[in-house]
């Protein structure tokens, strides 16, 4: 682990504990970024006896405009590169309304370092489960937080935990290989793969469906809330259909559950990933809920560079991103 | 207006007035009623200098269990037919929590009203707008509450303005019948169809993607955050995808018309409903941002009637819901 990561992280909440009136905690950003934002809330929302939080995609949260964000707001913010425009201009707006901000990037000198009050500084490795993770820190953040405000002791097994979780995903990956080499070859020619999750798998969710399958696929998709499937999305349930379905471990696995059993009364296309099922010795019981989404996404990944072979089309390859105005 | 209606809006406000120390609003329910939840969380967002408020799917918002969920909480709930199992759930698991809850349904009878503290009984025309609606009644709780707890000036305005709503909505609904018929044609044998907005009319993207796309047309969607577009689901435009835009008055234009601008680039199978050509004299400018989905859900609906007889596939048709065990 590089000590800078702990550094900015410790640097960070020793600051947010120097506001004595915390009222709000806001979790800005874009895509992908703002797809990890689901997992440090559920912590919160979970654990918090105090604390209410949100979620907002960047622009979003700039034009809305929020008249309680103020000094007794903090806001965490991420952008890889850390020169997403929207995202930076969040971090500039919140601080100048007050508000205490914590920036995640992976460049210590870009434009979010530079509008934010703290920076942490993460690596951002995709195919790979890191302990220095955007995640990683997020549920740092967000558990430290709670520690510092409300004595809540899980910060130090989650630290111990996201140490483990590097050997333990790439097992996960290399029992998952052939899977992964069979879903590819299967799915290759479909034009929509739906994915679903509940909880603090969700961001997991969204995140394959928007930034691996859309973006770097072009394949349709939407991440299905699975609570939600059964008041609408269900009826689209078919033969023809395939589903990613992240049966997760804690409290919203039963919501996960009910609605695998529907799927499977219709269609033998779905790739079941359950946390479960992947053992993961080494991971605190008490953590393992808030930590799944770190195991999931890397292990997706496996799946999601499968897919790129199968069909010819590199993670790399955009039509529009990055190659023009937009 | 039904009186009844008035008077439940008013009890429901007295009581929740009665309680003194309020730290949490949560909206909760499932689907299309989910979908109406977005709209009073961008009032209370917008408006409100103290009070933060979260949406939940009300299987997630049980499982969940936040422990910030007690006394000082206020959870309003919504099910048309009042007997959504979870939903009810969420009512009860709420009030047992020592929460106030308000239930909004059609039938004063159902399992719903039975749970909550008091119950707001709406009429649902979703074809038609209506100053009785879910949706206004949500507007007018969540303006009713910053009234009480704030000073806040609007409802008044809100309540004046929804009265208007009928009139205007069937105008509309007559100016728009020609494209109607033309895009339910065009669009009659599309596999995908996305829906995009922000702000307070994402709810609205939201309702037509899962209950009229999906459920009811078992056509693939995805409700497209506008902000969220450019950072993964952009990669997906093309000649061949069409989108529903819907282009909103106020905070969040900028966001919608950002988005169109791209998507124009690439493809014309854009149907742009835009809100300020529309006109609607006799809503109080002040309210117009909040009030726009109540306009644009049925005016929508007018949509998916015609896109509903050009595919010969009744809105009314469902495979799975209301039809087994699930």
């Amino acid at each position: 682990m590089d000590n800078v990561f702990e550094r900015n992280i410790q640097a960070a909440l020793t600051a947010v504990a120097r506001r004595k009136e915390l009222a709000n905690v806001f979790f800005v950003a874009c895509g992908g970024s703002f797809a990890q934002m689901h997992a440090p809330k559920y912590v919160l929302d979970r654990e918090s006896t105090t604390l209410s939080s949100e979620t907002y995609n960047a622009a979003e949260f700039v034009v809305r405009d929020l008249p309680r964000l103020g000094p007794s707001s903090v806001v965490f913010l991420c952008s890889s590169s850390g020169n997403t425009p929207e995202t930076v201009a969040a971090a500039r707006f919140a601080r100048s309304r007050g508000a205490y901000t914590v920036g995640l990037t992976t460049k210590p000198e870009c434009e979010l370092a530079q509008a934010v009050d703290s920076t942490v500084t993460y690596l951002s490795r995709p195919a790979e489960a890191n302990a220095d993770s955007a995640g990683a820190a997020l549920l740092r953040l967000a558990f430290g937080l709670l520690r510092d405000r409300e004595g809540n002791r899980k910060h130090d097994a989650l630290a111990t935990s996201l140490a483990a979780l590097p050997g333990l995903v790439a097992q996960a990956q290399a029992e998952h290989a052939e899977a992964a080499l069979r879903w590819a070859n299967a799915v290759k020619r479909e034009p929509v793969i739906y994915t679903m999750a509940s909880g603090p798998n969700y961001g997991v969710a969204y995140a394959f469906a928007i930034c691996i399958l859309q973006e770097m696929q072009w394949i349709h998709t939407q991440a299905i809330h699975a609570g939600e499937y059964f008041h609408g999305p269900f009826e689209i349930t078919d033969d023809a259909v395939p589903f990613i379905l992240l049966l997760g471990h804690g409290a919203c696995r039963k919501l996960d559950q009910r609605a695998l059993d529907f799927t499977r009364k219709f269609t033998d296309k779905i790739l079941t990933i359950d946390v479960e099922a992947l053992g993961l010795p080494g991971i605190a019981p008490e953590v393992l809920e808030f930590l799944q989404p770190l195991v999931l996404q890397p292990l997706l990944r496996t799946y999601a560079i499968r897919l790129s072979e199968s069909r010819g089309h590199p993670l790399t390859v955009r039509r529009y991103m990055w190659a023009m105005e937009y």
